[in-house]
């Protein structure tokens, strides 16, 4: 690979991933224990997240940790009441989470510092200590990803995901013992990077595809399909499970791929019917998860055993990222500067 | 058109709708009045809202409303974290509301037994009052669409809309005057169909389309790209216009049309740097909203003047209805009978 090769940068990072998670897992201990003790502390009846793009996928699968290992009610914000309607709810009692790489979303900042004004304990996750989103909220994490030159976010993904998990981990009392042998597995699926080259000739000439997971691997779905847009400009649609089955399954015929991710747990066993309509449709279908999922598809990545589903998210997008990078490449694009984009997207 | 003509059972209930809401303005008054109160009465802190397919996109104009017209912060619910993973969240000051056209979804009645159980005041929007989801709730509205025989919904859709806008409208002490008008609006711009049948001829050969909005038309958005994709079978996708520009627009050339949902109002002016991205995209734009943003479109369907942004959802939705009928008839398909769907989908 040389220097100006399509899609080094991506690459790189995409590679880089289990030294961030390793960073985040052994310097980050002391600043994430201080802001989950400031969570705890406040002790929040509801929480509200916000994020853009790929900052939205990792928003999303703690909306899922917080439901389910935290037992509080969750929401996705929509920053345009705020920033377009000029709306000021009531918001004691909330805890409000921001998720952004750059930190530098002027949307999200405005809809932080309202936040803010309206009672709500505020703590924004980025990859830049000194961003406007970081000064704006009362409790930073800084993600550790180190600077992130690729257009199409990877590594600050799993950064954010990690950050999160770790964080909402320690604010119930555990130690993210469970997160510790992550860069380990994570070295073991970005070993796959050969086998996932060959599969993306497969998908050479695909003009849509779909992608669908439940659960904490809903994330996941939407992230590679963001992916997958940014890079190849073919349409990939996520879809939850069971969003499939109402409606969209019409549009799913042997010409429109799919991507499925199944992880060991729950939400990949909730999996099981959406398998089963597929194959109904003769759907063509790639899988990324568990050893016994995939026994019922043609083709897939298996993940390791041993990984407690809320952390599988992680491991899942590896390939998926890796897929996008050489699937871009196929069609003679340059996933690190994809038209149309800029790294840091300005909304209102 | 004779008896058996395909699109014969959406076609009528899509010109059904002035009637419905007409009977909802009239017959739903004391009913929702007396909902309205119950709601007030609680006084909730947060609102979370369930929904799938279609009455998933009623519930999140429900959610804009709530934040902007109630101040009160609101979450769109993942059923699968109780229903999978048996999550038992703190919900006490929490009101939970759950939309179904038939209000049989099995994950969507479990979850309303939790959120009872758990503290919740818990209210069903359906389209049948002896339905499982309106016997679990303790307050049920009835959007009285009257049966809903095409598996695409569309009147039961819009009757959810003016539902749960009533309902909080109530709740906060209007009278519903606003929405008084709607039905002969409705009238005005179901006229358009002949104009609508022969936009659809343009997308004949279309595989893929992007759908756009802000704010309460960002449902509108929604629910276009489920209706194109559920009849037409074609990838339909649908982006907040501030999500468009975070990556996603990338995959839109002069191939991919893209329609875009801009009314009078706060919303539809937050599009205006969308549209600019979109033309030097040199995307093919369809507009549907206010005459001042379609003079800078190429083509469009306008909407009355003097309705209020929050009650335009109602009206914007359809010509895309009317659209997506006759593209699927140009097709040679019957959108009455979508391939692999059922009118009531089982999850849990």
């Amino acid at each position: 690979v040389t220097a100006n090769a399509a899609g080094r940068l991506m690459a790189a990072e995409i590679a880089e991933q289990p030294q961030v998670w390793h960073r985040l897992l052994t310097e980050a201990v002391d600043p994430i224990g201080e802001a989950a003790a400031r969570m705890a502390d406040r002790a929040p009846r509801f929480v509200l997240l916000a994020g853009r793009g790929t900052s939205d996928h990792a928003a999303l699968y703690a909306k899922y940790l917080i439901e389910i290992t935290h037992a509080l009610p969750a929401g996705l914000v929509s920053p345009s009441t705020t920033t377009v309607y000029g709306a000021r709810p009531d918001l004691r009692d909330v805890l409000y989470i921001a998720v952004s790489q750059s930190g530098g979303s002027p949307d999200l900042v405005q809809s932080m510092e309202v936040a803010r004004q309206q009672g709500a304990l505020t703590l924004a996750v980025t990859n830049n200590p000194g961003s406007a989103l970081a000064c704006a909220a009362e409790i930073h994490v800084d993600v550790l990803a180190g600077q992130e030159r690729s257009v199409a976010a990877t590594k600050s993904y799993t950064a954010e995901l990690l950050a999160l998990y770790l964080l909402l981990d320690r604010a119930r009392g555990g130690d993210g013992r469970h997160a510790s042998s992550l860069p380990e597995f994570g070295t073991q699926v970005l070993a796959f990077d050969e086998l996932v080259r060959g599969v993306a000739q497969r998908y050479r000439f695909a003009q849509r595809l779909v992608t669908t997971g439940r659960g904490y691997s809903y994330a996941t779905a939407r992230e590679a399909a963001l992916k997958l847009m940014e890079t190849c400009y073919l349409s990939a649609q996520p879809f939850s499970g069971a969003d499939l089955l109402h409606g969209p399954l019409a549009a799913v015929d042997p010409l429109v791929p799919v991507i499925v991710v199944v992880p060991d747990g729950a939400g990949g066993r909730a999996m099981m019917p959406v398998l089963e309509r597929l194959a109904e449709r003769n759907a063509d279908v790639f899988g990324v998860g568990s050893a016994a999922a995939l026994e019922l598809l043609a083709g897939g990545i298996t993940l390791p055993t041993g990984v407690p589903e809320e952390l599988s998210p992680l491991l899942e997008i590896l390939p998926l990222q890796q897929l996008a990078l050489h699937l871009a490449i196929a069609r003679g694009e340059d996933p690190d500067t994809p038209r149309g984009l800029q790294k840091v997207t300005e909304t209102l």
